[in-house]
């Protein structure tokens, strides 16, 4: 029951992806719709910054649906703020009916789910779902003010700036969301929050056997598998993970943390951030989906379920992986061989692979 | 599209609830399941005791229910806690696929909104939602540590130590969910964090004007309509607000954080937080539901979406409110006037209204 398939045709109608300008110089800066020059809005703090970043990010995947505000029944959202305020400060600007919800930075599946069950099941005819977070608040949230200039310790990973948010519709599109799975908290005993992706890479494990358990779907069913923001450390457990259950993560496994900064750009471990996954989703894999590169993808967005009080009182990091299937709406006359055009694509993919031959 | 009516019999199996010391020698007594001695429930930290607290109630409620941990196939939760860690951390001892939410004190309607959804759409047989809060790591989060012994002012309320979770299935039960209305964010440009009621009665009003409208139904036509924890001035608002709207709240209203202390427990306000709308649900509300004095029931829990960052930025505090329909099944034998039954049991609401023709 831990994964739910669409009884009828549910559709990501389309959706919007707007970053900072280190993520926009990243591999995948031509495909986001927005790159900021000025990561604070013009706001007064970096909070207010997140904030209109995300209402930025809702206006777009609405406006880019050609939908108006009337025509959306509910928004689904979070962020990683305390009592996700990014999101409740945008849903009254928004003044659409707001379900608001947590799993860190699992946010992006856990909403698309959500989203996806109350189309299916026609409790609503298009809603939006979607997340973004920013370094700065991030950062003097959860670790340290940017003033003090901390140092950061070789497994950390970098808090995106960034986000994205996407319409889910029975509006036809050629994107289907197909199916869903709801994770399992998972604890492996991790403690280090400088080491997420060791904390969240068994709760993807869990999630991903699960979601092709209850499907009958082998790895190689589909064009594209991705986790959130396990970052290279932690993509690289998982695929140990995987392979000590049987299932081998080939060339079409890759984490939205390590494609959004390539080796230069000095952010360790990859990108991180509820908005990692939300911001790949809607810019690469969607713009992938759309032409039918990639004709079936399975999206893992990861969590770490710790708070900085959790830490400090000595307790593990607990992780959480949600799944969403998306699969591309064949058209007879434009039929594409994914099999070839996925080569040319994961670039990230096979520069890790690279790195894990030559240790 | 705001309200969404259950097609199918969806119940709510059972429910259980927990609370400290102070709660529990209140007016509501003898109708909760379990009242606390000792509110650390000898763990180190305040925090820790919230989330033993909650796994408590969580195992508690499916107990009660006659079902064991297997049978369950969601766990719908959250709290007040920084990174909702009351929830995730009781989520990983449960094993039970997690799905995170955040409404501040307005999470157990939320909650119970989505897992009458699941069971009405045939994603589940039985789920658990439910939420918990405790005064003192409530205290010092948001407000001060214990040990400072700041003064409140008058229009503070009392964050309760419990909370309650309730059993959601498809097997038959005495109470039947019927509806349920997901809230807008809506915020009046109040900024005391010490005057929390007034921000949220709001949200409250267009929450039960919607429910009312999409319903085509009337105040009277429920037995009881209880919101979250406005508090005694909030839900003076409230009824300001309704009255302004040409509805007449009347003896069938009354407000959880109200009826959870007496005057003599020196609370100004009353009780809030996200445990006082689940522990009055799933004690007194539950209680009358089940033997049939309450026909028909509409919980409305009430959030306030601030967190203690904005408010330091001078951020207002907007509120939110979702709602469920509760309904009792009818059997034949045993039909109850209602009417006469509600007289004798709104002892704090017809005190409420003693105090306000006093004025």
């Amino acid at each position: 029951m831990q994964t739910i398939k669409m009884k009828n045709k549910v559709y990501l109608l389309d959706g919007y992806s707007m970053v900072g300008p280190l993520e926009g110089a990243g591999p995948l800066k031509d495909y986001f719709d927005y790159t900021l020059k000025d990561d604070t809005l013009k706001e007064k703090t970096f909070e207010k910054s997140e904030r209109k970043l995300l209402l930025d990010i809702i206006k777009g995947a609405i406006e880019k649906s050609g939908l108006s505000f009337k025509d959306i029944d509910f928004f689904f959202g979070g962020d990683l703020l305390n009592q996700i305020v990014s999101s409740s400060y945008t849903a009254r600007e928004l003044s659409i009916p707001f379900i608001g919800l947590y799993s860190a930075c699992a946010t992006m599946a856990e909403s698309l789910a959500l989203a996806s069950i109350f189309v299916d099941n026609g409790l609503a005819d298009n809603v939006v779902a979607g997340t973004c977070t920013h370094f700065s608040s991030a950062e003097r949230q959860y670790r340290f003010p940017l003033e003090l200039g901390n140092q950061r310790p070789p497994t950390a990973q970098w808090t995106i700036t960034g986000g994205g948010a996407s319409v889910i519709s029975n509006k036809k599109s050629k994107i289907r969301v197909s199916a869903v799975t709801f994770g399992k908290v998972v604890d492996y005993g991790i403690s280090d929050v400088n080491n997420m992706g060791a904390a969240m890479a068994p709760s993807a494990c869990d999630t991903i056997l699960n979601h092709l358990n209850s499907m009958g779907k082998k790895v190689n069913d589909y064009d594209f598998i991705a986790t959130g923001d396990l970052g290279k450390l932690g993509s690289e457990i998982l695929i140990d993970l995987m392979e000590y259950n049987g299932v081998i993560l080939g060339r079409n496994y890759a984490d939205c943390g390590c494609m959004m900064f390539n080796k230069n750009q000095h952010v360790f471990m990859g990108g991180s951030g509820a908005g990692c996954s939300a911001s790949v989703l809607n810019s690469y894999i969607l713009h992938k989906l759309k032409n039918g590169e990639f004709r079936r993808v399975l999206l893992v967005s990861t969590g770490a379920l710790m708070s900085t009080t959790t830490s400090q009182q000595g307790d593990t990091i607990p992780g959480i992986a949600h799944a969403v299937e998306l699969e591309y709406v064949e058209e007879d006359k434009n039929k594409i061989d994914s099999k070839n055009s996925i080569k040319k694509n994961l670039v990230t993919n096979s520069k890790r692979k690279k790195r894990r031959e030559n240790d």
